[in-house]
């Protein structure tokens, strides 16, 4: 269950991070890693702050874009420090650990965390199922990066621990489509959009933003996407 | 009540460590620091780790024992990451931080961290109430240090904001011993226990930790150090 839950770091600008990251990862039971587009790696910080967890760091995945990094995943966790005026799910860490270990039983999980300096981006928050948010005081709320991940790789393993003790354990989720076949479902939206003159072409995220956003909202399962596409395909061949 | 919690750093042997755990108790809203013997304090390391929480740093008391650093708090929690011989009552973190969010609302509370490279003690951790454990993946079960802060912070923070959201919290502790008194108490102990040929003076160490692990389960108030102590007072004088 912990094999199918991923760590996705955003343009991580400090190589310490990265490997203080996949100690707190590994000290929790999580190994897989993703790096998107980070500023410096593989470097002697990262592995030095890695200490024993140099077999995290060692097999982490690099990437270019948030998409690659969680297109086969079923389920995607954003943290954020801020409420951002585009309301969201959102959830607290022990709930959304609760989730991700439940989601994880069948399924490809991705928590991801933005980088030090801007956190995640609206764009790439509009590609999450959920919102995070870690409560901390008003004063001083900046988390450090490796801090967040440590928090949230505790919750997440304590849930585990948790769900040991139960007597079963029912994936609840259905076959949840995966972020490339929602990825498909709003390129098809798009296409059939602006075939109808519904979207602006000059200015598509208007409309985009939202359309996202009530996918996620809607937990979209594989049966639903193909009804939705079996519309849109339906609706192309008329016009 | 946040103001009433203190974390104890021992014989913290890297200052990079001191800054980020006082960072992670900043953004939880803790403030207290104590730091007994410092391999290195103040440093650049630990001001730059610390980020925007140098005031947490720059207020930090510094000590030579961990005596001196808990001897005015009420209740003390150790830190410990193995299940040691001599068992002690043992909380998880998420019921650890409500008993320190309960204890602290009217009494000093101090959770004590050991070094990197050891932990604390069997000694230190005699000197504790309550042992805490985070639990951790068998594999790598090493957390960092302010890792480790972090973790406890964040409990303490989530229970604290928990504790907002009850209508009446009610300080349940009563007038409990603060450590200085147990300590007087266990003087006194060692006093009459000599006197009565009942201690070995070359082996103490034999009889002591028992002793202390009888007052730490029994959280002693202070009403009952004071029966103790009468007791002792009176076969002294017999003696």
């Amino acid at each position: 269950m912990l094999d199918k839950i991923k760590i996705v770091l955003c343009q991580p600008s400090h190589p310490g991070n990265i490997g203080a990251a996949a100690r707190a990862m590994k000290n929790m039971g999580l190994r897989q890693l993703t790096l998107v587009s980070p500023a410096q790696f593989p470097s002697k910080e990262a592995t030095d702050r890695a200490s024993g967890a140099d077999d995290v760091l060692a097999s982490a995945v690099i990437v270019n874009t948030l998409e690659e990094a969680i297109s086969k995943c079923h389920w995607v966790f954003g943290t954020s420090a801020r409420t951002r005026e585009f309301a969201w799910p959102q959830l607290a860490p022990v709930d959304a650990a609760r989730k991700i270990v439940e989601g994880a039983l069948d399924q490809q999980v991705a928590i991801v965390f933005g980088s030090e300096r801007a956190g995640l981006s609206n764009e790439q928050l509009q590609q999450c199922d959920f919102h995070l948010s870690i409560p901390t005081h008003p004063e001083y709320s900046s988390l450090n990066l490796a801090a967040a991940v440590q928090v949230i790789s505790y919750e997440i393993y304590q849930q585990y621990l948790n769900s040991l003790n139960q007597e079963t354990s029912v994936p609840l989720l259905g076959s949840k489509a995966s972020q490339e076949v929602v990825g498909g479902l709003i390129n098809h939206f798009t296409e059939i959009s602006l075939a109808l003159g519904f979207m602006d072409p000059q200015n598509p995220q208007k409309l985009l933003p939202r359309v996202r956003r009530l996918f996620a909202k809607a937990q979209l399962e594989i049966e639903e996407v193909n009804i939705l596409r079996g519309l849109f395909k339906a609706m192309l061949q008329k016009l």
